[in-house]
């Protein structure tokens, strides 16, 4: 991947599941081929959108399989690696360089919490071990540590670690981030929460890694253009659309697994693919997915036809 | 107050003291002439960079009587009237009303963690007992809860409630905030940390409260102003120097009181007044102070001249 | 007050209120011989039990005068002097000594967040201008820091500073910090949670500070006694009466505030005192007050008598 | 395993490695009959001790296989099975099986938060799959989740839900844990934190998995057999071994890693296994080894002899 190629909607890819360990295989394809036909400019796999946590390591290796053989190098594939044990990530690495990936994801080890000495020792180790480059993924309330802005500039000086996406939600984080990597060229940002993308991407960030473009490809593609070209009446109408979206669709749960369910819900919905959760969580019941099936209809956003 | 007119950079004044219990008056006057010349919107004291919590109600009421007095109407004057006890908080209004401040800020009381549902009661009680119009005050960090957006809809109900500042740098939280009170027009929304007001400006903020606005009054109106234009040139150039503060200033010291160690510091070095510290804090040593003085020099701004 | 007399339990008393400002003065009388005449070793007022940070510096003036009066001598009266402003906590300390008052409580300043080595400056400062010896309240959920047991050591260096009471529940804490203090002869433990306070007396804490001995005093005297003389079938059978009372009395709420809400409502009930509540909290409605009441009967131990 | 003759000191096994994906077998062999020869009544590998989350998946299955062997049905082997992805814990589970040991351990799974609700149905779900009886671990440091009393005593409606191992250091948690399940005699409740132990078998729980026991299997066999004869003088007397293992070996690294670092390094100066750790951690370096020695000696316990 040229590095600095890579900029724009990223789409953290949910996994279409039939059963636990079971793809939908029909599903994942009508949902790439829906993705693709939003323009995004790359596919990110196995990350907390995709459950990767949650699926066993040979489900993992059929995903990166499939999505790489269906994408065909039509856009970048993103692979995640995140993992508590180094010899996993390795291993997923290895197999997503073999299945033709672009790129790895990963966040710290997420069961003990380190220190941040132990952090940049842990990346240095495994950064010389990927057969691709890396993207580091901020993402403190899963993993319960933020990469510190000077963490990240130690990481990042092998030059095999070619940007963040953060996902904490705090701006002011990433603007400090921002600052301190601004002599890092070959170093991209990334914002997971698609509700400040645009802002994000007006004060120089690379684009979104935006869940709701699992659904609405267009939408978030459309509103980082519009963010790139400054055009602020497009940016508030399409703005508006996001925030309907997270304030409708993500927020019907009652737990923290509200934007998944509701996500896999909705795709389900539109008939794209199976809402099926691996384990621990399980999919919307009647009463929910009619509100889901209601915060659609209110969207009223063009709906891909099968 | 005409509740639409402000607008802008709000300055969350520093409380300049010769010791625990004594004011440093000639201090507060420079400190206050100072931000005026920058053009401010409005100052508001007693927050959290005010060392409210710090100081005794004798202070307090002293401090409201001089500010108003030295302001003299120039600009609106804010009071924080946050407190843990609701019979100090009307008691602190009061005293603002009678000095001719022009509003009230309050966060939620802070020792107790209270529900929404009590939340929403506890502002109902205190809204109808105040003589001035209300800003909320999001911090979670030190009141350890958050005002969910539906629970300002319903505080701001009453409309003496007139806006809200947030602090918590959790811009998701600031844009669902925004859609959530889309129809209330009376209703301002104002940013606590200063390295992103500009991009919440340009999405539609109203404007900031930001600590580094006792240092450098115009540096932030001039922020403000290029967001309003939508001058990005301007922008970037500016937010440049923004960055610098927050990277340098406000992280010269060890604990979380170090963004308030260094500004104050700062406006000693400066000349501006006494750099004194109300416990639990302290002024920083001489080593600090030596690296305080280095940052202000790098930043290359135009220094006040008394 | 003899530093190493004070043993047992404590009872830290709630506020009784007619109103948010106005003292039951009936039901402060009556509460006090209530938990007087269950042999306790010692009156805790305005704790977090007792609302302290929800009540006006004139209320907790009265209550500190009134209280040491009804007290008169007949077992020793400690006031929490609390606050985020020394001056005030310096204040009600000497208002406490006038009063005839024989020891002061203090937390961490809670608003702001404090380092260890701020932490120690601080209550060097404190200490050297209280009129009373001192004991330190670890309440790490409330003032978001943790006395670390050095800290601690540091700290009671000054010989006015007699002992801690701790309410994080936090056993580990509690035993590091024994084995931390244990050459200091003059510093005494105190566990602030009911439902361990038996289990630490085994292991040589000095006595409980227990918030349900306001309805029950006499079951926690027993209890401490008990433990104290390491008979078993005692500690068992009132055990189970305690954490009947921990599981059914304070969980019948919805928020943090349950167990405040809970032991207020059954006070009422009871016929001894009023149950209104400070701002930011009220009295439980009609349904959980049948609750309250259903739990109480379930309890079958001995009513006071009015 | 008869499920209610588990009770005393079970040893959370750490793992001995030569390198990341290596076991030290030699030093597996010493340290299980190090183990073994202090009279424990139990083994748990693969548990946070252990490193288990470090470890890839072909370890662990290494380590169980071997273990099981070693012990030879001498004790019962428990084997945690925690995982973020059910399919890899019920895995684990049938390799436990094969390979004779006893039960499995498992904590909620830890990248996603759940619901106390969805805990209930993950729980569910996975018991009905599992060969062996399972221990539940409350561990919420590590899996920000904690299991609530009323949701362990659904989930132990289940008779192959036999215990649960309590990491949490919360005293009150556990004794309203106690209550809650008092009346499922087939359930057991053992403490993690071995400073808590002798307090916990006091009241009642049925043993400690306590960590030191690696290094000193007898020093906490003593310490829960004098707990249970309630024999105060050899309580008070091993105790304060145990207090000193853990203010001076576990506190000698600066960050969380601090405890499981100077284990596993203290072992290797007794010359029972290597100290080499899984990524994200490495062994103490030189000054830290010297401070484990001395440390080791100020303890004066007997040493193993090999």
């Amino acid at each position: 991947m040229n590095q600095n190629s890579l900029k724009g909607i990223i789409v953290p890819m949910i996994t279409p599941l039939n059963d636990v360990d079971t793809l939908d295989i029909d599903g994942l394809e009508k949902l790439i081929e829906h993705i693709l036909a939003g323009g995004v400019s790359g596919l990110f796999i196995l990350g907390t959108t995709g459950e990767f946590s949650s699926l066993s390591y040979r489900l993992r290796y059929e995903i990166i399989e499939r999505v790489c053989k269906i994408v065909n190098g039509r856009i970048p594939v993103l692979v995640g690696i995140t993992d508590t044990a180094i010899v996993e990530s390795i291993n997923i690495a290895d197999k997503a360089a073999a299945s033709g990936a672009n790129a790895v994801v990963a966040a710290p080890p997420y069961y003990f919490s380190t220190g941040q000495p132990e952090l940049v020792e842990y990346f240095d180790k495994l950064v010389n071990k990927l057969p691709l480059p890396l993207f580091l993924y901020n993402m403190p309330t899963h993993t319960k540590i933020v990469f510190e802005p000077q963490t990240v500039k130690k990481i990042a000086e092998n030059k095999n670690v070619i940007g963040l996406k953060d996902s904490s939600g705090n701006a002011v984080y990433f603007s400090l981030l921002q600052h301190a990597m601004k002599d890092n060229t070959r170093f991209s940002l990334f914002v997971g929460p698609e509700e400040i993308t645009a802002e994000l991407v007006l004060l120089g960030a690379d684009g979104g890694v935006n869940g709701g473009a699992n659904m609405f490809p267009k939408l978030y593609v459309d509103l980082y253009n519009a963010a790139k070209a400054r055009n602020f009446t497009e940016i508030e109408k399409l703005q508006e659309k996001v925030l309907q979206i997270s304030s409708g669709i993500y927020t019907v749960g009652k737990f923290g697994s509200s934007y998944m369910k509701g996500l896999k819900c909705a795709l389900s919905v539109m008939g794209i693919c199976n809402d099926f959760m691996a384990e621990p969580f399980h999919r919307f019941r009647k009463e929910e997915r009619e509100k889901i099936t209601q915060c659609l209809k209110m969207l009223d956003l063009p709906m891909p036809k099968f």
